[in-house]
């Protein structure tokens, strides 16, 4: 599998398209799901192009990975989530629907099943207050 | 929340337990998950001791995560799956069991919903040979 430079988070990280922005680098963008599994869900998108996981530079998974656990802490922080998973999809068939790599941190709240919300696109002005708040907490 | 180690996997990391092992090098050990969400489902675990990924040493993470791209191509490789997810959870409302960092590396199969296996204990012949196959084409 190739990667295809058309996928909508290379566009975001053109500047292409619009996103709720956490946080950017050299090396990678943050920002919220707008599809959110859960209330914070944000995405950690390194700049590298890579399908996914499997083709994926070792030395950009390397630098990426301190900051999915920085920004999963900020996730945590804001959302006073009392759990969160880290997931990473490789091909459609594992869920993937964007295929430029990204990792998901996706808060957990205890009594509320994960995968049980299908609460479709996300308000913008709560994701846009999200996004601020966990740049202040990073 | 604090580290404990008397925890299945530090005892596993201490030779105190058995465990159908992949791989192990000074930082990390690959073993199969025992009680598996598809065929396949594998474990990556560093050894530094720490809850989950919230208080993990940045640069312990920065070490196994390339571990975790080769071991995700070799179970690939073996069971030939059409996708792989990425998971790591952080604390019991997000599905931790046991709390020491562990990455999950589960194949997906086309036409089998992820999730949907609740297959209990699997037979120890057959992770004795994914193990030994998935070492194989690390």
């Amino acid at each position: 599998m190739s990667y295809d430079p058309t996928n909508i988070f290379a566009k975001i990280l053109r500047g292409e398209l619009p996103c709720h922005k956490v946080y950017e680098d050299d090396t990678a963008l943050v920002m919220m799901d707008i599809f959110p599994q859960s209330k914070g869900h944000t995405l950690v998108i390194p700049k590298a192009a890579s399908r996914n996981l499997l083709d994926a530079d070792p030395a950009a998974l390397a630098a990426v990975i301190p900051l999915v656990q920085r920004v999963a802490r900020a996730v945590q922080a804001v959302t006073k989530a009392d759990g969160l998973r880290l997931a990473q999809f490789n091909e459609a068939p594992a869920g993937q629907t964007v295929f430029h790599l990204h990792f998901h941190i996706i808060p957990a709240y205890e009594g509320v099943a994960l995968g049980a919300h299908a609460t479709g696109r996300a308000d913008d002005s709560e994701l846009a207050q999200l996004a601020k708040d966990i740049a202040a907490a990073l």
